[in-house]
Protein backbone atom coordinates (compact mmCIF):
# COMPACT_ATOMS: atom_id res chain seq x y z
CA UNK A 1 0.00 0.00 0.00
CA UNK A 2 0.71 3.50 -0.51
CA UNK A 3 2.74 4.62 2.73
CA UNK A 4 2.84 8.58 2.69
CA UNK A 5 4.02 9.91 6.27
CA UNK A 6 4.90 13.00 8.88
CA UNK A 7 6.73 10.50 11.49
CA UNK A 8 10.15 10.75 11.62
CA UNK A 9 10.45 7.28 12.09
CA UNK A 10 9.29 7.16 8.36
CA UNK A 11 10.99 9.32 6.47
CA UNK A 12 13.43 7.09 5.30
CA UNK A 13 12.51 4.01 2.53
CA UNK A 14 12.86 1.20 3.56
CA UNK A 15 15.79 -1.25 2.43
CA UNK A 16 16.14 -4.94 1.72
CA UNK A 17 17.36 -7.16 4.67
CA UNK A 18 19.59 -9.12 2.09
CA UNK A 19 22.75 -7.28 0.41
CA UNK A 20 22.06 -5.42 -2.30
CA UNK A 21 24.71 -4.76 -5.04
CA UNK A 22 25.61 -1.43 -6.96
CA UNK A 23 23.66 1.85 -6.36
CA UNK A 24 20.76 2.89 -5.16
CA UNK A 25 18.39 6.05 -5.77
CA UNK A 26 16.08 7.37 -3.57
CA UNK A 27 12.19 8.70 -5.28
CA UNK A 28 10.72 10.77 -2.21
CA UNK A 29 7.61 11.92 -2.78
CA UNK A 30 6.09 15.20 -0.82
CA UNK A 31 2.76 16.41 -0.67
CA UNK A 32 2.25 19.75 -0.27
CA UNK A 33 0.02 22.30 0.21
CA UNK A 34 -0.92 25.13 -2.27
CA UNK A 35 0.88 28.59 -1.49
CA UNK A 36 3.58 26.67 0.92
CA UNK A 37 5.49 25.68 -1.83
CA UNK A 38 8.49 28.41 -0.65
CA UNK A 39 7.82 27.05 2.69
CA UNK A 40 8.82 23.29 1.53
CA UNK A 41 11.51 24.68 -0.64
CA UNK A 42 13.06 26.21 1.96
CA UNK A 43 13.04 23.45 4.90
CA UNK A 44 14.48 20.58 2.21
CA UNK A 45 16.99 22.82 1.35
CA UNK A 46 18.22 23.00 4.69
CA UNK A 47 17.63 19.20 5.03
CA UNK A 48 19.49 18.63 1.57
CA UNK A 49 23.11 20.03 2.68
CA UNK A 50 23.17 17.48 5.25
CA UNK A 51 22.77 14.69 2.53
CA UNK A 52 24.96 16.10 0.48
CA UNK A 53 27.96 16.07 2.89
CA UNK A 54 27.20 12.27 3.46
CA UNK A 55 30.21 9.38 1.94
CA UNK A 56 28.65 7.87 -0.92
CA UNK A 57 26.54 10.95 -2.25
CA UNK A 58 26.40 11.09 -5.51
CA UNK A 59 23.44 13.17 -7.02
CA UNK A 60 20.01 14.80 -6.67
CA UNK A 61 17.67 16.45 -8.42
CA UNK A 62 14.42 18.53 -6.92
CA UNK A 63 11.40 18.45 -9.13
CA UNK A 64 8.49 20.73 -8.74
CA UNK A 65 5.15 19.84 -10.27
CA UNK A 66 4.01 21.47 -13.77
CA UNK A 67 1.15 18.95 -14.23
CA UNK A 68 -1.99 20.70 -12.64
CA UNK A 69 -3.10 17.81 -10.81
CA UNK A 70 -0.05 16.27 -9.37
CA UNK A 71 -0.78 14.45 -5.62
CA UNK A 72 3.28 14.87 -5.14
CA UNK A 73 3.76 18.26 -5.67
CA UNK A 74 8.01 17.78 -5.08
CA UNK A 75 9.85 15.09 -5.89
CA UNK A 76 13.15 14.36 -4.78
CA UNK A 77 15.33 11.57 -6.82
CA UNK A 78 18.96 11.33 -5.54
CA UNK A 79 21.76 8.51 -6.52
CA UNK A 80 23.72 7.25 -3.96
CA UNK A 81 26.57 5.25 -4.05
CA UNK A 82 25.34 1.97 -2.28
CA UNK A 83 22.75 0.70 -0.26
CA UNK A 84 25.07 0.98 3.08
CA UNK A 85 26.18 4.37 1.86
CA UNK A 86 22.37 5.42 2.18
CA UNK A 87 21.89 3.48 5.41
CA UNK A 88 24.77 4.98 7.36
CA UNK A 89 23.54 8.50 6.23
CA UNK A 90 19.84 7.55 7.04
CA UNK A 91 20.91 5.80 10.81
CA UNK A 92 23.30 8.92 12.46
CA UNK A 93 21.87 11.62 15.21
CA UNK A 94 21.77 14.29 12.83
CA UNK A 95 19.83 12.87 10.50
CA UNK A 96 17.32 12.40 13.14
CA UNK A 97 17.58 15.90 13.88
CA UNK A 98 16.84 17.22 10.80
CA UNK A 99 13.90 15.13 10.22
CA UNK A 100 12.37 15.76 13.31
CA UNK A 101 12.51 19.26 12.94
CA UNK A 102 9.21 21.41 13.79
CA UNK A 103 7.90 22.79 10.29
CA UNK A 104 7.81 18.77 8.09
CA UNK A 105 4.14 18.10 9.92
CA UNK A 106 3.10 19.94 7.13
CA UNK A 107 4.71 17.79 4.54
CA UNK A 108 4.11 14.66 4.17
CA UNK A 109 6.19 12.25 2.01
CA UNK A 110 6.33 9.08 0.64
CA UNK A 111 9.78 7.40 0.13
CA UNK A 112 10.98 4.59 -1.82
CA UNK A 113 14.42 2.86 -2.60
CA UNK A 114 15.04 2.03 -6.51
CA UNK A 115 17.86 0.37 -8.53
CA UNK A 116 17.96 1.72 -11.90
CA UNK A 117 17.42 -1.46 -14.91
CA UNK A 118 17.46 0.89 -17.46
CA UNK A 119 19.49 3.72 -18.85
CA UNK A 120 19.16 5.90 -22.19
CA UNK A 121 20.69 9.10 -23.39
CA UNK A 122 19.84 10.79 -26.77
CA UNK A 123 22.96 11.42 -28.72
CA UNK A 124 24.30 14.73 -28.06
CA UNK A 125 23.26 17.11 -31.12
CA UNK A 126 26.97 17.30 -33.09
CA UNK A 127 28.46 20.67 -33.29
CA UNK A 128 30.39 19.86 -35.94
CA UNK B 1 -5.73 13.39 -5.08
CA UNK B 2 -3.59 10.50 -6.57
CA UNK B 3 -4.82 9.66 -9.97
CA UNK B 4 -3.24 6.01 -11.29
CA UNK B 5 -5.29 5.03 -14.17
CA UNK B 6 -4.75 1.75 -16.87
CA UNK B 7 -7.53 4.11 -19.22
CA UNK B 8 -4.95 4.76 -22.34
CA UNK B 9 -6.49 8.44 -22.08
CA UNK B 10 -4.88 9.15 -18.35
CA UNK B 11 -1.66 7.51 -19.26
CA UNK B 12 -0.46 11.53 -20.26
CA UNK B 13 0.81 13.83 -17.48
CA UNK B 14 -1.40 16.59 -17.79
CA UNK B 15 0.22 20.00 -18.46
CA UNK B 16 -0.22 23.14 -17.88
CA UNK B 17 -2.24 25.15 -20.27
CA UNK B 18 0.10 27.96 -19.86
CA UNK B 19 3.28 28.41 -22.08
CA UNK B 20 6.26 26.48 -19.55
CA UNK B 21 9.35 27.07 -20.82
CA UNK B 22 12.42 25.27 -20.36
CA UNK B 23 12.63 21.19 -20.21
CA UNK B 24 10.11 19.12 -18.57
CA UNK B 25 10.67 15.93 -16.67
CA UNK B 26 7.88 13.23 -17.13
CA UNK B 27 7.70 10.58 -13.42
CA UNK B 28 5.86 7.83 -14.13
CA UNK B 29 5.15 5.50 -11.49
CA UNK B 30 3.77 2.03 -12.16
CA UNK B 31 1.92 -0.72 -9.72
CA UNK B 32 3.50 -4.11 -10.86
CA UNK B 33 2.42 -7.34 -9.51
CA UNK B 34 4.41 -9.71 -7.61
CA UNK B 35 5.88 -12.10 -10.40
CA UNK B 36 4.91 -10.07 -13.15
CA UNK B 37 8.32 -7.42 -13.36
CA UNK B 38 9.50 -9.26 -16.69
CA UNK B 39 5.86 -9.08 -18.15
CA UNK B 40 6.07 -5.38 -17.28
CA UNK B 41 9.38 -4.64 -18.64
CA UNK B 42 9.36 -6.50 -21.93
CA UNK B 43 6.10 -4.27 -22.20
CA UNK B 44 7.45 -0.77 -21.05
CA UNK B 45 10.60 -1.62 -23.11
CA UNK B 46 8.72 -1.95 -26.31
CA UNK B 47 6.93 1.29 -25.81
CA UNK B 48 10.24 3.15 -25.03
CA UNK B 49 11.54 2.86 -28.14
CA UNK B 50 8.75 4.89 -29.45
CA UNK B 51 9.43 7.95 -26.99
CA UNK B 52 13.16 7.32 -27.59
CA UNK B 53 12.38 8.52 -31.42
CA UNK B 54 10.84 11.02 -30.95
CA UNK B 55 12.42 14.65 -31.32
CA UNK B 56 12.81 16.76 -27.99
CA UNK B 57 13.59 13.62 -26.02
CA UNK B 58 16.31 13.58 -23.60
CA UNK B 59 17.33 11.08 -21.63
CA UNK B 60 15.16 8.22 -19.58
CA UNK B 61 16.18 5.80 -16.42
CA UNK B 62 13.60 2.87 -15.26
CA UNK B 63 13.67 2.56 -11.71
CA UNK B 64 12.89 -0.77 -10.13
CA UNK B 65 12.11 -1.05 -6.36
CA UNK B 66 14.59 -2.85 -4.06
CA UNK B 67 12.39 -1.30 -0.73
CA UNK B 68 10.21 -4.32 -0.15
CA UNK B 69 6.97 -1.99 0.24
CA UNK B 70 6.84 0.18 -2.42
CA UNK B 71 3.74 0.66 -4.15
CA UNK B 72 4.93 1.94 -7.18
CA UNK B 73 7.63 -1.03 -8.26
CA UNK B 74 8.91 0.60 -11.14
CA UNK B 75 9.06 3.96 -12.14
CA UNK B 76 10.19 6.04 -15.30
CA UNK B 77 12.00 9.15 -15.17
CA UNK B 78 12.58 11.28 -18.46
CA UNK B 79 13.60 14.33 -19.76
CA UNK B 80 12.20 16.16 -22.35
CA UNK B 81 13.87 19.55 -24.21
CA UNK B 82 10.13 21.02 -24.06
CA UNK B 83 6.73 20.94 -23.02
CA UNK B 84 5.97 20.99 -26.34
CA UNK B 85 7.58 18.07 -27.29
CA UNK B 86 6.58 16.14 -24.68
CA UNK B 87 3.18 16.88 -25.77
CA UNK B 88 3.72 16.54 -29.38
CA UNK B 89 4.49 12.86 -28.43
CA UNK B 90 2.09 12.52 -26.56
CA UNK B 91 -0.41 13.21 -29.26
CA UNK B 92 -0.18 11.13 -32.18
CA UNK B 93 -1.82 8.15 -34.04
CA UNK B 94 1.56 5.77 -32.39
CA UNK B 95 1.14 6.86 -29.05
CA UNK B 96 -2.10 6.15 -28.91
CA UNK B 97 -1.79 2.55 -30.53
CA UNK B 98 1.30 2.08 -27.73
CA UNK B 99 -0.33 3.08 -25.01
CA UNK B 100 -3.41 1.06 -25.95
CA UNK B 101 -2.38 -2.13 -26.55
CA UNK B 102 -3.11 -5.27 -24.92
CA UNK B 103 -1.83 -6.06 -21.63
CA UNK B 104 -1.36 -2.37 -20.15
CA UNK B 105 -4.51 -2.98 -18.39
CA UNK B 106 -2.49 -5.02 -15.78
CA UNK B 107 -0.24 -2.34 -14.81
CA UNK B 108 -2.05 0.52 -13.70
CA UNK B 109 0.34 4.05 -14.17
CA UNK B 110 0.21 7.77 -12.24
CA UNK B 111 2.06 9.73 -14.77
CA UNK B 112 3.13 13.52 -13.51
CA UNK B 113 5.00 16.32 -14.83
CA UNK B 114 7.80 18.13 -13.45
CA UNK B 115 10.70 20.53 -13.94
CA UNK B 116 14.04 20.49 -12.09
CA UNK B 117 14.35 23.14 -9.55
CA UNK B 118 17.58 21.88 -7.54
CA UNK B 119 20.13 19.80 -9.07
CA UNK B 120 23.94 19.00 -7.09
CA UNK B 121 26.19 16.41 -8.19
CA UNK B 122 28.81 15.38 -5.64
CA UNK B 123 32.31 16.50 -7.19
CA UNK B 124 34.07 13.96 -9.09
CA UNK B 125 36.70 11.91 -6.89
CA UNK B 126 39.81 13.02 -8.44
CA UNK B 127 42.14 10.41 -9.82
CA UNK B 128 45.29 12.56 -10.30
Amino acid sequence: MLRETTDPDGRTATAPTTGHTGGVTLINSFVVPVGREDAFQAKWTEASGYFRAQPGFLSLRLHRAVSPDAHYRFVNVARWDSLEAFQAAHATEEFRRVVGAPGWEEFPSSPSLYEVVVEHDAPQPSHA
